[in-house]
């Protein structure tokens, strides 16, 4: 296990030249200081590589054109890398993070798990027998208004869940797609049979089960690809059957014109509600059976150890998205010091995220109607 | 045909001691000056009824307790009611119309056309038959900015329509129902067969169509009692889809702790969208491709002749529930006068709604997953 | 004493063809089946106050030219007038008042009182000796969220006051000002000394004594004509002191593009806060000191009295200003009915909504620092 | 000048356990990995300095117990700091920034500049004669919506600035100050002058007068300590006068009850105008003088060169303080970097502060009505 005292070393995989989420992995990883980035295998050509090692702000000789390059130098150092954040393409995870396993080295890694639910199934033995720390940035269940409203909810404030609605409307794939982060994420090699559903579907997916603490059993599924020319899901929408018996609805959506990145959760029990909006995030709406409508804000006194634990700065200082995936990493980086209380998504996520994907589509493509969710066993 | 200059006479239906929406009809019909509220059959207890007229102000002599009554003596006064609202209970709107036409007298009906398919189907056939003016208040499409949205997509403002979200959830039946207008509306006989769908499911499906012009043509459907020992929804949701193959979700309820009256349209072409909610009604957003979003806002000096002629104070100074309701009086004065340009529901709309609830209610029922939603030949 | 059981009769002074405020008041005050507008002095030129008639659906006979004429007239019929409103422009508020009073015939005035202090004080020394039911309709004290504030704050809900923001944005002549609308109210002869401070400052001023129950005791003032070629203040700042030592400030503008209408008050106390904008009236923000902030809105089951019957329909159906206007004529009838329990502003409302107009202009002209505001021995 | 290639390095001086700003400096300073906290002078007590380099993980040798240790060992090292943030209270800002300046060491300060107007102006004294970067964390400058307004004012959208209104409610002094942050701002000594006026009031000053460009010239002051023994001020309120005759108002509290850190900016001109909200800052609203009103946000295509530079994530991906504040500390690297561009804060701006509170305090001191605010003859 590694010491407390000092900050943990990053490898990030991928992140090259062009990249978003690489950045935005870096920045997450070393807002609280617990973690350093220290080396990359930013892309497969050296000298992007190199180039993205620049820009990182790196030691030069630690940028290199391979992971396994990366692990087995790193392995040689004495200050070596103690995980590895894995960044690249959907298709790519499973090698990656086998590689890592194989050295002994934790991963990170981006959603959803892998490309294909075959994958993802190799990857949960892979991490299950490992034993190392693995996790998943579903960003969102780091924000600290979120921890809210699943510990309230825990709790029973609201008294057993009856209905829940999750939708994730965005619109920057409403025109011609363009540019590298479009181009992957709309083609079935690289990112799945899912476009919508695996992009952004299963972020709503994960943050309702999370959240709620139910797991979903049985769903009806609308996917399609609206935009003509595409091959891949650019909206979809699900209806939801929970383990408990709530009712729910996914609406998730790419060609939504105008919306930004529009997740939003809503659920409703017996006693009460609770609304959270992804683009203001530090406002909890909780409703209350006796008509009273509160309006919970971020640095409140009255929220819990989980929502204290993952803000920064006092009410009325926004954080935002990218202290919400810092989030993650400060969950990993207990892992990874042997300190309990992580919220961090696992693999059992990321399998239930990839079967959501498989699923849907089938049932969309086959217009099955309801179809049960495979994965209740898991969990 | 109605000279234009005096007041229109309204007899009226329903709406006796403890009803919420006869009051409301009433105020809507005189808001503009243009009808006047002058006799009612108020209850079938005639002193309910002889109660009713004094609170309403009329003339105590045309406090009726029977709609034939009404209609008789009315009919033999030079003064007479010009036409009648009806604010019956569901099952009570076939028999009151069609002693109404039968009578020659024009009818204003609330929503939902009947309790039962069945019934709005004669219902249809009656009024196609009495050539008289006949109008169905779906309350929501009377708003300005409902019509604005209208107008600019039926002026190419977003394009073709590719996504429609239309939800409409409130939370008063989440306890146990108490009080007179929930009792009518969880019972069967009364109700007819649908709960939530019926009350406020046809509001949100009028309202897409009415903003898009397009028509659904299939739905997958899931509806349930979520509290115990109800019979009738009190939750549903539906996915469905247009006739232009647009995708669409209909989320409606009654058991979401903490919402009023949240009905909200939101609306995706390809350049643009709309996005509209009945509790802030004055706003209308409008999102354009080029990543420019617009607030709309009641008053302002772009809006088209509609949602003009729908207003009547200057930008800032709200109007709401009462004046979106007056608008559909006012256009069915206009029937009534002989004028042009009635925006106000007519029969069709609400054979439409029926046949929604009855299709969503069986295809729920029996696990359908897609149904076709037969009723393009009527439109 | 006028019988409860009939609709009490009106009779219109202004609100001839092109006005807003007229037909404003027409509705309002027939919103409820409280009173009727029979009669009308719509315009000192015969032909168009005709046309008034014609346009309000009422007799003919009872368009009057002249005020006198009405008053004469209709004292002579059996259903004449039991009340006038005035609504014409401030400079014709005293004679119209003096008339209608030395006739016997309560009275509801638009609101600022006159268009000179002295003309107020003149007129308050009428009003008190006439001993009729008269009102000011300072529109916005009308709000059911105003009144639940108002009420709240005397039950201590935030303890003893001490800061009070009160702003008035409008943009409407941010440029050059056209139309009937700004004609009078730029001109000194019609509108007074003040501008924007008479036309909405006094709104401001009105409701934050009326919501508080304080009453200004001092102020610094600076008021200007921004745009070009303006005699009258189109923009003005007031700092104030409460005679409990509150601190206050006192924006009023109708030079900010943009702004539609937006009064809002904010008012904090020892233990707690409240907000309330008049563009989206129907929700209160309540804050309290142990960090809880409540979402308060129209229909809740925790409001009080005053609120609830200020409004007619249940939550989330929204009402706006048109029903807050009626509210003032609701009280008003109560008055005229003999009935306690009126919130409607009074004539000592109106005295000191002109002083704090006079002595703005003239402290900012003079460039006084703090004045006194004299007008607490009416109280 | 510094190399561009590596991370800066950064001292600390301040921010020992229990501070607030002090970790928000470090973050702000490292997320762009511009920059590296390497070493601390964290506090007078060598083991609270001590524990302090423990938190923020550095090298242990590397916390010292004063400022003067710290650049004396820091000089003497090939890796030694590159410049200190200076995170103290008001009053030991000057003796802080002698020193470093002396020792020839970049200087970043937390606002105000100084205790008192006398150390601001020996301040600005020492910097001019210095020739070394020195920058202020007026933090909210930061904003990236914040910059596309002041670009856009200075572009001409709205024409000529008419009317300012700049706002800062707070509500966490309202009842009795505790805990640390409280303690020494309301302490003379510590604060200087200015309670409220210093820690808040400055920060809206100058908002508005960097997003306007515009400076005051005259204004009116409304100071008070509203909490029953405090005698620094926690709520103020000004009327100010701009260079082109612009009128403006700044409200500045702390005992707004439930108000956490309302910061809000709107500017009005002749075209049109722009509203800001700190505590929902990727939204700007943009009036224009033809009624249309555009919702600007945070990673829209519109966006000029400054907003797009000032932020790391795409639209829809909020992005709050911290980031904000890094933007300061990004400016204050291209200074050291000897880059052009930096929209950071400096000396100047920090006398204009000073004057600001020591002219206001003065004023509302002695009740003086409009005074000149004596600052013109620096910018």
């Amino acid at each position: 296990m590694i010491v407390s005292g000092r900050r943990l070393r990053m490898g990030l995989v991928g992140g090259g030249p062009g990249s978003f989420i690489g950045p935005v992995h870096r920045i997450a990883a070393e807002l609280d200081r617990e973690i350093e980035l220290v080396a990359g295998a930013f892309s497969s050509d050296a000298g992007r590589s190199r180039d993205a090692g620049v820009l990182y702000r790196i030691d030069p000789s630690r940028a290199y054109s391979s992971l396994d390059a990366m692990l087995e130098q790193e392995a040689a150092s004495i200050d070596g890398i103690d995980f590895v954040a894995v960044t690249t393409p959907n298709f790519h995870h499973l090698p990656a993070v086998r590689a890592a396993l194989a050295a002994g080295v934790p991963v990170i890694c981006d959603k959803p798990a892998t490309a294909t639910l075959a994958q993802a199934e190799e990857l949960a033995t892979l991490v299950r027998a490992a034993r190392l720390p693995f996790a998943l940035t579903y960003t969102y269940s780091g924000y600290p208004l979120v921890r809210e409203a699943r510990a309230r909810i825990a709790g029973g404030a609201i008294g057993e869940v009856r209905k829940v609605v999750v939708e994730y409307p965005q619109g920057w794939l409403a025109g011609e797609a363009a540019g590298k982060q479009a181009e992957w994420r709309v083609d079935p090699v690289r990112a799945g049979a899912g476009g919508c559903i695996a992009d952004i579907g299963v972020h709503a997916f994960h943050l309702a089960e999370f959240v709620t603490g139910l797991r979903v059993e049985r769903l009806m599924a609308d996917l399609g690809a609206v935009v003509p020319g595409r091959v891949l899901d650019d909206d979809c929408q699900l209806l939801l059957r929970f383990d408990n018996g709530a009712r729910g609805a996914l609406l998730a959506s790419q060609i939504s014109v105008g919306e930004r990145n529009g997740l939003r959760l809503r659920v409703y029990g017996e006693t009460g509600g609770f609304d959270w909006k992804q683009e203001s995030p530090n406002i909890l709406i909780q409703h209350h059976l006796n008509g009273r409508t509160e309006l919970v804000q971020a640095g409140d006194p009255s929220l819990g150890a989980d929502a204290v634990w993952s803000s920064r700065t006092p009410g009325g200082h926004p954080e935002g998205y990218l202290e919400a995936f810092a989030n993650i990493y400060r969950d990993f980086a207990r892992q990874l010091r042997g300190e309990p209380g992580s919220l961090a998504p696992g693999i059992e996520d990321g399998l239930r995220g990839m079967r959501l994907i498989e699923t849907a589509v089938d049932a969309s493509a086959r217009n099955l109607g309801w179809v049960d969710f495979p994965g209740g066993q898991d969990n």
